[in-house]
């Protein structure tokens, strides 16, 4: 089965949102064996939507479309859909019932445009909408099966999930993706290790090289009839790989540095809590992205000024004025203070120079220290960063994880 | 001028990295006036990045490309490229010098993959890429002009920035777009409240509604031979749909919350703090992604257990017990100890039931207070939220900015 995916939206296009909705139906196809061959987003006009609807059916026979189906004015999909179809819309009593409630429960009073929004292409089937009011739509041309969905995240995924994936996904053919976690080492360094496992791999796996701020993921995609064949195929050359880089490798499939850091804290029983400085509650906030993390995350100081490391983190003043906010020594006794006020049994530091501001010829925009311990030892890292705040945030975090995994898989 | 853009990259089709490149880029472009006519994301295969090039001569005369450049293996741009201009590689002289001394200044080897990184197509011309070892190239055809650059988001807006927009960007046509931003209000009641003023709009300015977690953005776009006409005629439209929408608009042309807080806290001289139990630092993390943010931010504690509710934040343990750690008593003591150790003239706290664990028939997820003050009035709100985690957590920080925003407007 190959699939396409349509996005409509001038604010896609101009960029003042991202492809999200794409990227999270590609990763649910691609899990269950859909071969993805082109995702395309375009402007929301009836004559660009007809043409694209009408050129998709060549390469694909199962198009996913999102957006325009909402109840304002400047959503015209459907319009599109009854040309393609060449049918009319006709006044749908489910569609209109369903609103009615759903307003109903909400207390609020519906509106002309809500009645609009009922009027649905003759020839599409209605995919039911849990959690908005525009339902999806199904229909089929020249063999090709099409899936209209609105554009909001959530609506769109509780259709693709209830509706799709559970009713129209059957590929003949199997893709098995396999993922290799790498941290602490750069892509040409990786590939300059596995050139010969590389070289040896054959015509149906491929390998890709997915390079973070901080990690790498390493993915080899197989396409064949058996999935089993290619599970145990794709096990070889990753235990291949694991052996060549066993160094750096954190873990699989697409395991985060968080996820990890939560195995190891649960398997060890152990209780962490961040310093912030420079990353300003980044840290904290990837690790509470993951539900459950009460179990073994206490909290955080987010010390932005040197008062607070002061007063609460209890950094010696003395520190601060012989070594700087941004030393090792601060970023140690951030630690310490963390530990003691916040009664972790390991705490993560971060004070740096995250830029644009701020940077000095001793300690430039980039110059980040971490810091990682429990209360009998400390170690701290020296990063270098680059001269771009956001990144300089996202790699001192993504490196202050992998700092804190070590020291928990040491312990 | 018409631009198209082809992002190349299976882990963009499977949903293993979100298409960020296209968004900025689109921005970038619109910004400047060009019309961006399609973004599409294709496999990287030869025969099928050379089809997309053929193919997306027809719709636009410039178009960005990225990925495929790197130094490994799963990289055919180039090869494609070739094939679509008919010519060979050449070796280039200059790209080897500057990738020798970017490996020398940092003390590694040169292997032969950045050897082999070096063949360029013939007819292409080179762009020079600051931050990176793979150039961007330059090529036309068809009277169509593309540019091929690196994937790696930073390298790509390098290239982009020094030689795309500055030498090759120049509309005949203008495109003027401009953003009214709305808080506390939802699309379907903006739809109601602004139908005459929709209705009224010309052929060439469109209206879209750009709705997320706690705010709008409702943006008009003009087209048209004169951009300081279609400036004037909008502004008429915005000062129309703000005197019909004023209590929800909080600012104009994409300002976030956080950039009108600073603002705020700038002009009136306020420092601020967070309280986070179920955000757990995204607050502060939003704060502290602008630059020159510690001028008014001082710190944050994330209290994400009830022990550092208590013994930081100093809420009364009898709140606790009585009132739970997800109620307007605790969120209330949450600012007042945040004010008092953080030594804020203003703090925002945040407790919730974030989900998917944790509800009670009481307090389901989703049930999220608010609280923002300083020592004389502290104000509450009780969102309800969904049950979803991720949005949650976003939603209750967007309120929250939204709440901190409205009291240092009325102070």
């Amino acid at each position: 089965m190959k699939a396409a995916i349509i996005s409509i939206g001038d604010e896609i296009l101009i960029g003042q949102i991202t492809n999200t909705n794409a990227a999270w139906i590609g990763s649910q196809l691609s899990q269950r064996g859909v071969e993805i061959v082109a995702s395309i987003v375009i402007k929301d006009e009836v004559e660009t939507i007809l043409k694209a609807l009408k050129d998709i059916c060549n390469i694909a026979d199962l198009v996913l479309i999102t957006g325009g189906l909402g109840p304002t004015k400047d959503d015209v999909t459907k319009l599109a859909i009854n040309k393609f179809l060449d049918c009319d819309s006709v006044f749908s009593e489910v569609t209109f019932q369903k609103i009615s409630q759903y307003f109903q429960t909400r207390k609020k009073e519906l509106s002309d445009l809500h009645r609009l929004q009922c009027y649905m292409p003759a020839m599409a089937t209605l995919l039911n909408n849990n959690l908005g009011t525009a339902p999806g739509m199904m229909f089929i041309k020249d063999n090709c099966t099409f899936i209209s969905m609105p554009g909001v995240p959530y609506e769109m995924k509780d259709i693709m999930t209830n509706e799709v994936l559970a009713k129209f996904i059957n590929s003949g053919e199997s893709i098995v993706h396999k993922t290799i976690m790498l941290a602490g080492i750069g892509e040409t360094d990786v590939a300059d290790k596995i050139e010969n496992i590389e070289n040896s791999l054959p015509e149906y796996i491929k390998l890709a090289y997915l390079p973070s701020l901080g990690y790498i993921r390493l993915r080899l995609s197989a396409k064949g009839k058996s999935e089993t064949d290619l599970n145990t195929e794709l096990d070889v050359f990753i235990k291949a790989l694991e052996s060549k880089l066993s160094k750096y490798v954190y873990g699989f499939d697409d395991i985060t540095l968080e996820e990890k850091v939560a195995e190891l804290c649960k398997k060890k029983g152990k209780k962490i809590a961040t310093a912030e400085s420079c990353t300003g509650g980044l840290i904290a906030k990837n690790i509470t992205d993951l539900s459950g993390s009460s179990e073994y995350f206490l909290g955080s100081i987010i010390a932005y000024s040197n008062t607070v490391k002061r007063e609460i983190l209890n950094v010696a003043s003395d520190t601060l004025d012989n070594h700087g906010a941004v030393s090792a020594e601060t970023a140690k006794e951030m630690v310490l203070g963390a530990n003691s006020i916040l009664k972790s049994d390991i705490a993560v530091a971060v004070t740096g120079v995250a830029g644009p501001g701020g940077g000095t010829i001793e300690k430039p925009v980039g110059t980040i220290w971490i810091a990682v311990g429990n209360e009998d030892k400390v170690v701290v890292k020296l990063l270098k960063g680059m001269n771009d705040r956001d990144k300089n945030r996202i790699y001192a975090s993504n490196i202050a994880m992998n700092e804190l995994r070590k020291f928990l898989e040491d312990i």
